[in-house]
């Protein structure tokens, strides 16, 4: 007789999974992939993982529910997840606070298919117990198995590793799962262990300048276990990466408590997604990490001071492998970090791993990538050429809803589309809710639509006459969502500051676009591909980016948005030595422009900050 | 015009250096091979390196002279030798206390002629500094010109390499001494940079259960540039192996403590050589230390719960190496170390090194090697069999002075020689200083000499109504030396305790020897040749030694002392690939008795705890 199984309705999600009777809530919306959090690990002590039972039943509440939860909220429904047991098909409330993340990043992004061969293979070892008239050592008898078993000749192992081994082996009478790796032609290396049965992880990482996206994957079927984002805790020490290099190159202090705190992320971010896929943090066996020029440095420990002056030098740019424990991350206790190779100032491994993931390498046609972000990367790609152009501009976090008055990330309530017409404003607002913020792709949108609504002109100047527009003490500015229709009872509203935040951003990748362009002798109507790549660039209102001149007038036809087109690199050079050989390939063959010493930037530059005259104009005004 | 010379006598070590005038009389020592303690490297602030002017001129007294020195300490002529500066030929004192060492290690040892061949080669390479038109990252035009320079393809560096290198280019304006790591057929690697003209230098280190030595050579002429020893810290956790192993198996608290302390003591070390020899840490580019299984797993922070019980299996034995940063070692950034293989059982590296220094490999008689230690291992060669048996024992630290009343090392004072004639007693102390106890050589004497003048029996029993004997609260002793002419004003005495310490000792030594030749079908009087090695076995008579047992009796000619041969070992196996291999290959063709289950192990060792009649007796008593 099996279990019945019974349904489980997670709301507002809008997830629903089928699972045998009895199962706690927890592992419920483990398998549903709903990050539930849950610091305690789904013992009970730490109750972070609250859910409201709207309809169904379940176990009743325990001593750990009552430790965290009032009479009042046991009455309304309240639970703790992981002590919760399915008895019938339930629905349940699950609130912001109980989720891991909040924060809409675009992690599923465009799928390509993959052989995978990663560096690391899981092999299962049985190897005889120590005796009186067989004196090996523990790590010789598992070598020598895996030389028998599997033709491995010659496995290296740290002390690290020999350290997991003897009282596992003890524990799992001799029975072993053996992580190896043996990338590059050199002599295979143990870099963990396992009990039978136990698959190989692997972490990959796109570290951007304000974002964090990381993914587990199965490195033998390749399967996405988990994904989950963060914000980068360096944004403290700087939002730009000028400054965060600056202060690193101050002091070596400095450039330590940078390392740490992107360390300590990175590190949680991987139990974050070991708890999401019910995987040990010991079964990641390699992980990979893709970030601009500045990321990279930051997270190695690299010397920045010649890097934040001209000609802007990285200390190194080579692809390496470093052990995750030098990077603070406690995954297999010899686990790697495989870092790819940086093409040159801040272009780094994430354009790398974006033009590997868009195939930017393998274009038949003339192709530009935009990865949009605090530092902007652009490639240009011309069949034939063999050779890839790129360039970096320092767009700034604006587009990330910082610097803006009530810039948000996109998250609940952050208004993401605006169009104004005769009849007043529109909005939508992420999750349909109250408006409480706007987003990058809502400023995008407001501007596009002041601007047809000829209620700002050329050089960006609200117009302090026009309906909703009113003066302020800095400037005008424009009412969007009055105070009555918010979720915070404060208006939101795009000030002449915005605006020209706005100017400063869109006119830095405007400006690198036309250089490289001209650079390489493309008349801007020869580029037959435009691909956006990015978080911020997949909810990006193409027409409205086209219009403020974000990105050259091309028939729409030409763009595609890709989504997180680096952290899907990352997975493809962590997933297969052939494609971490092409990213080195891909490196070596990309020339990179300083775009601040090419001739007529400043004017370029400045001219790049107008707004052009919008392709139809909607006037609001009759 | 050259800068006039003066010769500095150092008294009482008796070593003369000439020198320019104008340097400082630290510097003179370090000329003259003197570890002139210097805590503070050179910079008046620790106070340690007084010396005492007899004769002669140097510079006048400053501040830091006076913050160290009364001036009653002053007007005697005391002064802090970093700070005077010669002005004439001098004569100085060097008191004790001032010396890094007051111990005498064998640190020559035998020398061997050796093709120096290391896994390190310093180098030198100038680099075009980058500009607007050149944006190789630093990392890249180093390894382009080792490329160009020297044919390394491919060499790999690690973030640590990166950090120094950066800001070291720019003060050097890209003339740099580059460490370029190329063992066993891997890629190149670099380990570390420096000024111009820096040598590599290289740490070998015999890492025993009591006493530590140290060598530090230069990697490419093989010259050894400083020699300095160390009790191991690990003393004060059990003077034995087993009550170690214990300790560290009982929590990861206890293991990491044990590292710690050795880790620490080694780092010490380091820089006592590095100071002794005037380069910096950083230059130290590779090391190499050996050590038994028990010292080994201990320094590598190895699982040690399965060595410490029958059957006594290592956890990992091969060959491995590690970053010197990971056992806390501040050398070149990139450096490593080797550690080669152990045996069996408590056989380890030290042996392999041992071996391989007295050439037993290779030997074409019947030989029999023998490292005397807290614990000693003893090793037998029979030529054409292609394969040498192994044995450990557990002798404890008697023969290094411990457990014994009036035990010390062999270090000033210590009576190191003893002859009980009729007209009494003659000693022999190290240093000719008034004796202040008893090192191992002197107890050996002293027990060989009371059974010859009859006052022992061969069960070890004093004699209590023979001269020179008296009852105590514990049984019988004999007084080597009267209150009235020590240097403590304490008498020293043997004791009937001190005598069963020793026959534990010997017994087990005995048993060893016995239990080889009888697994291995050699009768004693077919062994052509006795190596024996170690810093004790050195300094040991012979006589006395065959005597008492301790060593199978055959004709003197057969034995050969050779000093510290496991630290000759480790030098060899740090200076050449060649040996490196060599040492692999003598460890995997030594086969290892475990001695403890060999049958009649207990009626054998009972029965080598006896004192075998005397060759010579020598009445005390008419």
């Amino acid at each position: 007789m099996t279990a019945p199984t019974h349904q489980v309705d997670f709301e507002p999600i809008g997830k629903r999974v089928d699972v045998p009777a009895g199962v706690t809530l927890l592992e419920a919306a483990r398998q549903a992939g709903i990050g539930l959090a849950s610091v305690c690990g789904g013992e009970g002590t730490c109750g972070r993982c609250r859910v409201a039972v709207m309809a169904g039943q379940v176990s009743p509440p325990v001593d750990a529910d009552r430790r965290f939860l009032s009479q009042l909220e046991l009455n309304a429904g309240q639970r703790l997840a992981c002590r919760a047991h399915v008895q019938s098909d339930v629905k349940l409330h699950v609130p912001k606070a109980s989720l891991v993340t909040d924060q809409r990043l675009q992690v599923g992004g465009l799928t390509r298919q993959l052989a995978v061969e990663a560096a690391v293979r899981a092999c299962a070892v049985e190897v005889p117990a120590p005796t009186l008239r067989d004196l090996r050592s523990d790590l010789d008898r598992v070598t020598e198995a895996l030389d028998t078993a599997f033709g491995l000749r010659r496995v290296a192992a740290e002390p690290a590793i020999v350290r997991q081994l003897s009282p596992l082996a003890r524990q799992t009478d001799w029975h072993l799962t053996a992580y190896v790796r043996g990338a590059r032609g050199r002599d295979p290396e143990l870099v963990g262990f396992a009990a039978p049965g136990r698959r190989a992880a692997g972490l990959a990482v796109d570290l951007g300048t304000t974002k964090i996206a990381g993914y587990l994957v199965d490195l033998e079927s390749g399967e996405e276990l988990a994904a989950a984002g963060l914000m980068n805790p360096q944004i403290g020490y700087g939002e730009d990466v000028i400054s965060r290099l600056v202060h690193a190159s101050r002091s070596p202090e400095g450039a330590r408590e940078l390392a740490r705190v992107v360390h300590e992320a990175l590190d949680n971010l991987a139990g974050t997604l070991a708890e999401q896929a019910g995987v040990a943090r010991e079964q990641i066996a390699e992980a990979c990490i893709v970030g601009n020029t500045a990321m990279h440095h930051l997270l190695l420990g690299l010397p920045t001071r010649q890097l934040a002056v001209a000609p802007f030098v990285a200390s190194a740019s080579a692809a390496v492998d470093v052990k995750a424990r030098d990077l603070g991350l406690n995954l297999a206790p010899g686990a790697y970090v495989h870092v790819p190779p940086c093409v040159g100032g801040f272009v780094g491994a994430d354009h790398v791993a974006m033009v590997l993931a868009s195939d930017l390498d393998r274009a038949d046609r003339v192709a530009v990538g935009v990865d949009i972000g605090t530092n902007t990367e652009i490639v240009l790609c011309k069949p034939g050429a063999n050779y890839l152009t790129s360039a970096s501009c320092a767009s700034g976090p604006a587009f990330e809803g910082a610097h803006i008055r009530d810039g948000m990330r996109a998250a609940t309530g952050a208004i993401e589309a605006v169009r104004i017409t005769a009849g007043g404003v529109q909005l939508k607002t992420i999750g349909d809710a109250p408006a409480v913020g706007i987003c990058g792709s809502g400023i995008v949108d407001a501007l596009a639509e002041l601007r047809r609504a000829g209620l700002m002109n050329e050089r960006g100047r609200l117009d302090r006459g026009a309906p909703g527009v009113r003066p302020n003490e800095h400037g005008p500015e424009f009412v969007l969502a009055p105070a009555s229709q918010t979720g915070t009872g404060r208006e939101v509203v795009v000030t002449q500051g915005d605006v020209n935040e706005i100017q400063l951003a869109k006119g830095a990748i405007q400006t690198g676009i036309g250089i490289l362009l001209e650079a390489t002798e493309t008349p801007p109507e020869a580029v037959d591909e435009v691909i956006i790549a990015g978080a911020f660039g997949s909810y990006l209102n193409l027409d409205s980016a086209l219009d403020i001149g974000l990105l050259p007038r091309l028939p729409r036809a030409r763009y595609s948005q890709v989504g997180n087109a680096a952290g899907v690199g990352a997975k493809a050079i962590l997933l297969s030595l052939k494609e971490r050989s092409r990213a080195q390939h891909i490196a070596r063959r990309t020339g990179y422009i300083e775009l601040t010493t090419f001739p007529g930037f400043q004017r370029r530059f400045a001219f790049s900050m107008l707004f052009p005259a919008p392709a139809v104009a909607t006037p609001a005004r009759d």
